[in-house]
């Protein structure tokens, strides 16, 4: 069966619904556009009050066209669009692009109007993108379809772009115009009503006219379908994403604009990483990095050259390669010693690799072709600054086609020039891209590495361990019949026993000889906790003294510490009594479910100080076991785990495989709504891990299960 | 007395010796440059072999000129330059601008002939900017001087840009030229043999033409030298600075490239932090920044609106605004029902106020007026996204319209539009700063607040302490004699006291009873150390014991790590028994000698984590109070010293003391090569700090003092 997308990318036929006569009307650039790039199919102006626009003959409606019509683009006011559509479906029209708004992005009663016109897409089997988008293109030779209203026609090209804002997408096609960036598809998604992204990336995916797809992205819809899909598609074609709304700030920006509520940053960072999406910063960013992507290979290492006419830019763009992650080349004997022969002695044979300011095309040529050979070279960045003798286009010409001979990625740079300028144009036809500054240009380059390291990298299984499930079940069931929304202390830790995790040697007890026969059950030292509903988080109040290593330290701990808390209104009934583990490392991991992307998994080390500089990585469930095991890597304090000033690594793997038993066990418990393991403790490798105390919270009942 | 540098940058007349006929050419590029912009003086062209070039009698050498000449522009090869100089000289000329490469940049031979040069300019009283510089320019309407082989004219404007590096230099005069932004003065400073940084930006500091300097940076001259006069100057001016040759790769291709020992990073960062001297990463952001700076007031708060007529544009912009630490403005309720009133329903009259894609010139107007005047807003950034209405230049206009009419800065973008687009020129040519995204409009928002909130900052006074100078000379004095490189561990912690820090109880004893009865006379909790000439970081041996609380466990310490240690070779004959201070928490503080930066005092807070996420401060001595003060605000984790989890705040004030009085001390001693205070317990705030280990290097005596 043909895919339902093909009626909407390559329609026979166009109706036009709400063309119009004036021009600078979005019902009179959409014609125009359809016509300018020379659309291969035929196209019906529809406008009851017109006989004819741009010399064609118009009909009052889709009913009144004598032929078949395959696609319709609706203009019309949004009082008039279920009319149409209802015509468009009795008329057997396939697809629709519905370019007016006034619809869920302007409240209650505009959600109300899509809902009615979902239903009727619905009803008639159509396909429809919109509404309150700016249109589709299809630069397809045996289809250029430019159904938009940008007055900007598009260059082909291997990129499809999708975008979310219809305000940014005149924007996006003038960027890829001006760039010489040449374009496969193009959509703007509008309210995504009916066709999503999600369905749009699978479509692209067996495109054989699209080899990177581009997003600009607001909200996502379903993260959750997102995430499958994109983790297969991405191992074949690239995503390159740019996703707003990524502070506080701007969040609230996006609820207010697209009537979505955009989910929080972690949630989207997590989602990249674990389907391989690059994310880019800013539409210029996507870009620069989308233009290396279509015209150039992958890079097979991280080591970069430099090849300059200009000391001072070869020293910027050093620092620029050693910003992103990338590493300088060290030139092979054999390049220096043939470079040193071929250039002036006043350049530098090593890289950077200085050719000096009268550097001409003959001197670019040869040594773009002896760099690129050296096996010490993954990547070139060729730097040329504006010479006194102006002949930009012969070096770059020289440039291209030394790159040309080589399967590493070249990326280079005039400096000083406009997007315009002669050399620029010269090398972006030949598809060597051309930035205005080497950071961009090391940008792009750190991003396709990133690209072929995710290209190599394992994404592991998903494992199922076997777990006492039925006993926890029981645990949960019992505090949800009590209408309770936090488990009790030792429920807690029991329920995570039933999932494979250890805990430390726990008691609780109601008075102090209690406490001394568990602490000499137990063995000292020990950790001695006051124990109270009120009281969550128990370092905060004080209530938790370690390494009691004595019976008559205990006394004392018992009786300052009933006092100071009695003062501040906690009467203290039971107490933990734990054994105090020496030698672990404290780390933290939980669960909170998100509304948007559902349980998110956190990880992190213990201790005031990584709380403070906020050092912890979330991920999506599921989890494979390379996603755990990444998440354990992911922290910046992760050289502490792997052991320094000679301590001994801890038990890495002992934490990623908790992380899959946590994954395991929200995901058989959606009544979960938050798990904190804090501490964790971590023991050397081999020894595995155990927790020392956990705080599980379950959803109130009026939220209702998931 | 008259600047020297006056008759560099106003010369009555100029001679360019090596004027060539020959187009293309750097002597023909020069004089064309001179008179295609118009000198107003006179120009005369020297070359022994024409008799006139451009139209104009040409002199064989200087000495044949009938007229004083006050300026010499010198292009000659680098083997007759010394020649033209010595004429130079005795002609009477009193500044030079060598072009001519050739010199120390080449190596020794070079460096010779630079020495000679030098030697040449200082006998006849002149003044040099070069060799191997591509030349200086002065805009001023009474001057016109553009002396230098760039084909691109400049435009007039408040900006001097220094560069060091000649290569950039076409580049930057082009990109100036492109974005619109008009040059003071330009001066390439090259290899800076007698005319150097310092020395022009105190120039520039009496520069009524100049309000903004800019500068390209590849290694300091004299940072020493420059601290002082930046730190003056910028509370005058600003003062922003591209320093490349920031990482490990682009340092050592400064150190080949320039002949100069580039200085690592911290240093740089520490320099413009105290100097006030703002730091753009890219060519991009300086003139991103710089054109800000140029055109617009600076902001007096942090709180940004944004007005724009496409929803997804907002959100980036503001995504942008909090990424670089500027705050979201909130509309005052009287703004907001204003704007209301005014804009259509769809639109959004909060921040960022969306005007919807069909805003016209009077709705821009309006827009900006009413936010303008709102006194939650601190600046303004301006978004337009191509509407279908094509009429960009009439919302120019109305924006900066309404943007004069206030004294808070105005940004704008144009998405998606060339730098030579109508509506772009518009905004440039009436001083509202316009940028292709605004991710770089946000940065240079940004900027002038980060200077605006310096010309504000408290600089402070350097304070002197008084101290035991004597007994801490003697200290030193015996070590120096004994052909010591470091002090003994009691020496250490003695010298420390004498310049007022506290010492933690510690005594030095030989064996277990001795260690039995200082932990008595001590008190336990105790620490107990071992102490080896060959162990250098303690902990990294495993031969520091933490809270030892009875005598029992005195003595299984002393066993086992005694056993421990001489298994690893170590016969210990020295134990440190140290009071166990509970409460505190541990810092580390010290210096290290830098070769270019002199003292590098450094702080942050102690324990793995935060070595492992490298979070410390670095800054040049001397230091004033306030110096102290953000230095130890400045580390990431400051918020622990602040107190977290209801713990109380530490001695923060006590912490600063301690820096400063460190800065003096290494003043003080400039054979102390490196302190190494670690830990350095600080505990609640007014009750100040304790040293528990302390070690001090002292430079070997055959590199001498310094």
């Amino acid at each position: 069966m043909a895919n339902r997308l093909e009626s909407l990318f390559s329609p026979e036929s166009i109706a036009v619904v709400g063309a119009s006569r004036s021009e600078r009307k979005v019902g009179w650039e959409i014609l125009h556009s359809l016509l300018a790039y020379r659309f291969r199919g035929r196209v019906y102006p529809v406008n009851p009050r017109a006989g004819s626009i741009h010399s064609i003959r118009a009909y009052p409606s889709v009913l009144d066209i004598p032929d078949p019509v395959e696609l319709a683009v609706i203009v019309v006011p949004s009082a008039h669009v279920l009319q149409v559509v209802e015509e468009a479906g009795t008329k057997g029209i396939r697809a629709l692009i519905v370019i007016t708004s006034g619809f869920s992005e302007v409240g209650p009663k505009g959600r109300q109007l899509e809902e009615k016109l979902e239903g009727l897409v619905r009803k008639h089997g159509m396909v429809m993108v919109g509404p309150n988008c700016m249109g589709v293109i299809n630069t397809h030779s045996r289809v250029q379809m430019d159904a938009t209203f940008s007055p900007i026609l598009p260059l082909r090209g291997n990129i499809a772009f999708m975008t979310q804002s219809g305000a940014l997408g005149v924007a996006i096609l003038q960027q890829a115009r001006n760039r010489g960036v040449g374009l496969s598809k193009f959509v703007s998604l509008g309210n995504a009503a009916d066709v999503s992204l999600h369905e749009l990336i699978e479509y692209l995916e067996g495109d054989d006219q699209t080899d990177l797809i581009l997003l600009y992205i607001e909200s996502f819809g379903q993260p959750r379908e997102f995430m499958p899909i994109a983790r297969r598609v991405t191992k074949g074609k690239p995503i390159l994403a740019l996703k707003s709304g990524r502070t506080e700030a701007g969040r609230r920006a996006a609820a207010s604009h697209t009537g979505a509520l955009a989910g929080p940053d972690v949630g989207t960072q997590a989602l990249f990483e674990q389907t391989g999406v690059l994310r880019a910063n800013t539409i210029a960013e996507l870009f620069d990095i989308g233009a290396a992507f279509s015209m150039q290979p992958l890079p097979q290492g991280r080591r970069v050259a430099v090849v300059t006419n200009g000391g001072g830019p070869g020293i910027m763009a050093m620092d620029a390669i050693v910003g992103v992650g990338m590493e300088p080349a060290v030139l092979s004997d054999k390049t220096t010693a043939y470079l040193r022969a071929r250039i002036p002695e006043e350049a530098s044979p090593v890289n950077p690799v200085d050719l000096i300011a009268d550097a001409d095309a003959k001197r670019y040529g040869l040594a773009v072709g002896a760099v690129l050979k050296d096996p010490n070279v993954d990547a070139l960045l060729v730097i040329s600054v504006p010479p006194i003798v102006e002949d930009e286009v012969a070096v770059a010409r020289s440039i291209w086609r030394a790159a040309k001979k080589q399967s590493k990625p070249v990326v280079s740079t005039f400096l000083g020039r406009g997007e315009q300028s002669p050399g620029v144009t010269e090398l972006v036809d030949h598809s060597v891209p051309t930035y205005l500054f080497p950071e961009s240009a090391a940008r792009a380059l750190a991003a396709m590495r990133r690209y072929q390291e995710y290209l190599e990298r394992d994404e592991g299984t998903y494992r199922r361990f076997r777990v006492r499930r039925k006993r926890a079940r029981a645990i949960v069931e019992t505090a949800v019949q009590e209408r309770r929304t936090r488990l009790h202390e030792m429920e807690a830790l029991e329920l995570l026993r039933c999932y494979g995790f250890r805990i430390v040697r726990s008691r609780l007890v109601d008075n102090l000889p209690e406490a001394q026969a568990a602490a000499e059950e137990i063995g000292y030292p020990v950790a001695f906790k006051a124990v109270h509903p009120e009281i969550l988080h128990k370092t905060d109040y004080g209530a938790v003294v370690l390494d009691i290593r004595t019976r008559q330290e205990l006394d004392d701990h018992h009786r300052t510490l009933s006092l100071r808390l009695e003062k501040e209104g906690f009467e203290i009934k039971e107490w933990m009594v734990q054994e105090y583990a020496r030698g672990g490392k404290e780390t933290i991991m939980g669960m909170n479910l998100d509304e948007k992307f559902g349980p998110m998994l956190v990880f992190g080390l213990g201790g005031i100080y990584v709380e403070v500089l906020n050092d912890v990585v979330f991920r999506l469930t599921p989890l494979t076991d390379a996603d755990a095991l990444r998440m354990v890597r992911g922290i910046r304090s992760y050289p502490i785990l792997e052991g320094v000033r000679g301590e001994p690594p801890s038990d890495v793997a002992g934490l990623a495989e908790s992380l899959q038993r946590l994954s395991q066990l929200v995901q058989d418990f959606p009544e979960i709504e938050a798990v904190d393991i804090n501490p964790y403790l971590v023991f050397e490798k081999g020894k595995g891990c155990k927790v020392v105390d956990a705080r599980i919270l379950l959803t109130p009942l009026e939220r209702g299960a998931r």
